[in-house]
């Protein structure tokens, strides 16, 4: 239980004003009148594991080495125990490779699929299924005063949401502290980030707490598990399949979190309700996410 | 510009009733009380094109005909005149294939390419960009009467988002009349089930005006001009390549449409400035789509 993590993993939060993030454009108002507004960046990026092409993801561009390493972890591409000897970015080819000391199990894989049904991403899943069932979760606590702190901080930060509208966060908290707190067009791409960052530093998982301002599916709960993060909470709402699978694997589970509210679909043994309801505010229309990006 | 629409084109609804698309689930609120809430099923369908398998997609599970062609059209595996002989659903097997006449070029292509990188879905992306930057889109208007009329009716509109949260809509309409409006928990496959459904019953994209509630992204802006409508509205915000395509292309798109106000970021002639605002009501609380979920 007591891992010790390697010191110095870098704090990250949002860079509203990093100018090749967003860009300025001017449209049309409902009246007719010219307006100016900032809108996120989307770019493409392929990936390579090793000489492998694996997919040219969407995103806002910042931090392409962990989305990167992360992608292939949250696929179970890379294993935990993969030696990756090179992440290398090239910014004008818009492509990064991740590079392993052996080739990776996925890649002889590949092999010998593509020589049957042509295509192994389609089977990716049943995959991934099978790799968070026999996984057990650390025990952990979630109070309520960390959640409504955590929170907080996250709807108040300066951030691109709260800029240019239109994208996804993620954050990874230690006791309602944000230690990571990524943004990005796509919001598997946000949660991708954070495993790369997680795996990069030596990140203990064990307790810690994943915030993601997306939906509580069946991907996010199975990135989470893999992950090894015992507590997932988010703003927005829960498929069914996700509350199976969280329930499946004793994931704590907490949805529909705003201002005072929020509902635990599983794990909920893992809550301590040490807040004082009476000393928490409504989130307020301000801080409201619009729902206009970032709540997918 | 006047083609003749297959007569019985069925108008589709959301199902909000239909027992088969949400369940019942049992959890804990912020003060320890038991709470019961709805939430949208989740369900994998794999998709077949003849012979080869495509993908494994998550879905709420209706119109898995609808869906499975939209896929293969939006992706461009399936032009528009390869000729479908057949699509079978098994609700069992949770599998559609689609079959054609002839095996598609998408097929001929894949196996030439499995020989040398191993997989083709992750190039798809750069051949759907080539093949919308050939498109002519028709001229067309877009009434602020018929943009106000839409959105109000698509707000109000008893749906699964109302039931249950946590889902995508997206609605084609004609004149500010939905006439297709579907759900899924995918905003992808909400999309493709449209495409999938013009397809099929013949419906003239000319005239159309597409409506989503997830963000105005280059994939969107895609699939939009790869159906041949000309206009696309959404509640959500734009990424930056979003407007470029669109603006290159000469689509329509308005976005951050609530209430009275909304952005047009290109294709702005198309726009008739008929309504008088102070007939227009603001977004109701009610009707605000809370971002839990519909809001990508």
């Amino acid at each position: 239980m007591m891992k010790i993590e390697k010191p110095p993993a870098p704090l990250i939060v949002p860079s509203p004003d990093d100018s090749r993030l967003t860009r300025r454009v001017t449209g049309t108002d409902q009246s007719g009148a010219n307006v100016d507004i900032k809108v996120p960046m989307e770019r493409p990026l392929t990936l390579y594991l090793n000489a492998q092409e694996i997919v040219t993801m969407m995103t806002i561009g910042d931090h392409p080495e962990y989305l990167a390493l992360g992608y292939l972890l949250n696929q179970n591409m890379l294993k935990y125990d993969d030696v990756v000897t090179e992440v290398e970015y090239d910014d004008d080819l818009q492509v990064v490779v991740v590079r392993t000391e052996h080739h990776t199990n996925f890649e002889h894989k590949l092999k010998k699929r593509t020589q049957t049904s042509g295509c192994a991403q389609g089977t990716a899943f049943g995959d991934l299924l099978e790799a968070v069932e026999s996984v057990e979760l650390p025990k952990a606590e979630l109070r309520t005063s960390w959640l409504y702190r955590m929170t907080h901080t996250i709807n108040t930060m300066p951030s691109l949401y709260l800029e240019a509208g239109a994208i996804h966060g993620c954050v990874l908290c230690r006791e309602g502290e944000p230690l990571c707190y990524t943004e990005d067009v796509g919001r598997h791409n946000a949660v991708d980030k954070i495993a790369g960052w997680m795996y990069r530093h030596g990140v203990d998982p064990a307790d810690k707490i994943l915030y993601t301002t997306g939906r509580l599916t069946s991907e996010m709960v199975i990135k989470t598990v893999r992950m090894g993060i015992p507590i997932l909470v988010s703003r927005s709402g829960f498929t069914a399949w996700g509350v199976d699978l969280a329930r499946q694997v004793g994931l704590t589970l907490v949805g529909r979190t705003r201002g005072k509210r929020f509902i635990a679909l599983s794990g909920e043994q893992r809550i301590v309700y040490d807040q004082n309801l009476a000393y928490v505010e409504d989130e307020s229309a301000r801080h409201q996410r619009k729902g206009e990006g970032g709540d997918d």
